[in-house]
């Protein structure tokens, strides 16, 4: 019998107690061993809960408790949930968790004081909800010098992003369309912000490189400030906006980190996840393309990632499992450096200006007589940025193409 | 230091050696120990070749040296591929393949034999090429009742049907352009008739279950029989044709095999995979769709796959890791029973019959004077069988629509 722990009851918590007791049977078979929910620990009781009498209110009583090997960390934050997942793995007990900004900000730490008690911090689910991401990096692609790795990781901004390609809406609307589906929070700042994209990618490409990389250094840009009229342009060109977050190794051997919106050809492989669907590329020297795609939230999917985490622990008692990063800082590029098209949509009458400044071509669509669009080669980012800002209040919104 | 023999050095046994030796730094370090080519066997010999020096023409030299921990098998087919694995297993050595016709005819065998002798026998490679799929089945959705898996897993039909679709070739014109573009055998059978997805199929649907799918007794039909006529109809109806294997858990337990050509829409997710990429969906109770992406075969992704699963055998010496299947048979369902919908061509003076002995809807094409369409409702296989095959020589063709 393997006992199981849970740190909170809400959405994810109560997911993990569901998948371990639902799916029982393939649960048990695959951890070779009776997988068993011993405690959930809230502060709140539910006296109706078919596992009510499992809840406890004092995380001693499972610290304390030799029983209980794995503790699945369903709280969020970096509070609480920091001190516990620490004591849990000092007393040898694994942590599994989805808690993408515990991971992001202490997961070499985490990590090490795993390894010093012969268990393991595991966090398959902070990437990408149900969809296999972080193993696959760590047990599949080990023959590979991975060169990049880009994809859709936020289902939120997704969402909004198809609500306004597909039916020209604004931000605002595609925004309260989201929140009344409970695809975006009260407060959808996290979300709309690229914030919760950039912790993820703090966590592949920390494991891209085996090396700390800073969520707070990352290059973030949210979804903000894409307009409605950007998307006419982007229709018109038969393109996509996408929120991507990018890691990708530079020639000196660096990496380039950052979450932006990009517009996309509509034959790009990520053109066609829409809603609050993710997909990850990852990309290496030898295998060439690889792709993951799913759901990448919601309450079951990414509580089946914490369970095949759980399943890992359970077949490998006393043993740290490989992967991961250590604590020295990752080397990250500074993206001025780096080189790409945009597309720029300004008034009017800077019409002149801009093709003066810029090489490239005028993109401008019939029965817009306010602003026009422009499409320019390939440039530093650093030089791009410097121009488009000498346009002044002339300039109405800029967005790098992939 | 870990000693590694490769047997055979054709295109899969030249990649593993490039792939071990060309990223031996991230190899090793994955490995946690220095991973090297000690042997290839082939009965050739390369005097030009930089590792021409380790070849050798003796199975034995390999079995019996000690050092050697780790075989991979790249020499295929079910002969001596066979005889070899089995010596090698029996001397407690992992055996790593991509040669899916062995895994799918004596994988079971192969598994209990290597799980005798606390070794090995992984094969990652031999279903998607360089796209992880068996190990996050056996790793990563270990929390799931899988539901489902459907997919693209053979390039050659897909590049041939993609062709088809954009260029409105016929079959053998495009088997041509594929066999010029070296993605074709010159005895392209096992590829056109379906044999090498039913193999892959077998493999999938046996680790789906746990137990064995002889992959005889998968039904499975070709694209030979797939005309560019079908193709007018199918665009004009805005569908594409693909060659899928699906494995499906019936309501009564058992599982559905099939292999066949599928009309899908242009929204279904597998309509972007083209040319010679694969792509599979694992659906579980759990976790719904998740969907794996990247190139089906070629030699550095075979590759980068057989020494993904020589570093998981370096990893864990002397234990065999979980996953596979045993040699109970799986209670495969009869294909009569399915029910789907059938687009189905034939000649004009037959449409009164078609329309009175299906429902469904006719369509026509402009211009079209010899043949027309029709769409049936969704129907048991076993009447539309029957029904289509009363139609004699007036019948031009069927689809079955996903």
């Amino acid at each position: 019998m393997i006992n199981v722990a849970v740190l909170g009851y809400g959405t994810v918590g109560s997911g993990v107690v569901e998948v371990i007791e639902g799916n029982n049977a393939q649960v048990s078979a695959n951890a070779q061993d009776d997988l068993h929910v011993k405690y959930i620990l809230d502060l709140r009781d539910f006296p109706e809960d078919p596992y009510g009498d499992r809840v406890v209110h004092d995380i001693n009583v499972i610290l304390e408790d030799p029983e209980v090997s794995i503790v699945c960390e369903a709280m969020g934050g970096v509070g609480a949930a920091y001190e516990f997942t620490k004591k849990a793995l000092a007393a040898g007990k694994s942590v599994c968790t989805s808690n993408k900004e515990l991971v992001a900000k202490h997961g070499s730490e985490l990590m090490a004081l795993a390894k010093e008690h012969c268990c393991n911090y595991m966090f398959e689910a902070s990437v990408g909800g149900g969809i296999p991401i972080i193993r696959p990096i760590n047990t599949s692609l080990t023959a590979e010098n991975i060169l990049v790795i880009q994809g859709i990781i936020n289902g939120t901004t997704n969402y909004i992003l198809t609500k306004m390609g597909n039916e020209g809406t604004d931000f605002a609307q595609a925004l309260r369309q989201a929140q009344e589906k409970g695809y975006a929070e009260r407060d959808p700042e996290a979300d709309v912000e690229g914030y919760d994209a950039c912790r993820k990618l703090a966590i592949l490409t920390s494991l891209m490189t085996g090396k700390n990389v800073d969520p707070e250094k990352i290059y973030t840009e949210g979804i903000t400030k894409i307009t409605s009229e950007d998307f006419v342009y982007a229709k018109a060109a038969g393109l996509s906006v996408k929120l991507l977050a990018t890691g990708r190794r530079m020639e000196d051997g660096s990496i380039l980190a950052m979450v932006a919106p990009f517009l996309i050809g509509e034959n790009h492989p990520l053109a066609m996840v829409n809603d609050v669907f993710n997909a990850v590329f990852v990309t290496g020297n030898m295998v060439g393309d690889t792709m993951y795609y799913g759901r990448g939230a919601g309450k079951l999917p990414t509580a089946s990632a914490v369970v095949a985490d759980v399943i890992q622990c359970a077949l490998n008692p006393g043993r740290t499992l490989p992967g991961g990063w250590s604590a020295e800082a990752a080397d990250l590029a500074d993206i001025a450096d780096t080189e790409q098209s945009y597309f720029v949509r300004a008034r009017r009458e800077a019409k002149a200006q801009v093709e003066e400044m810029f090489s490239g071509r005028v993109f401008e669509l019939e029965g817009r007589k306010e602003d026009f669009g422009f499409f320019t080669d390939a440039m530093k980012e650093r030089e791009f940025s410097e121009k488009y800002a000498s346009l002044g209040d002339k300039a109405l919104g800029r967005i790098r193409m992939a």
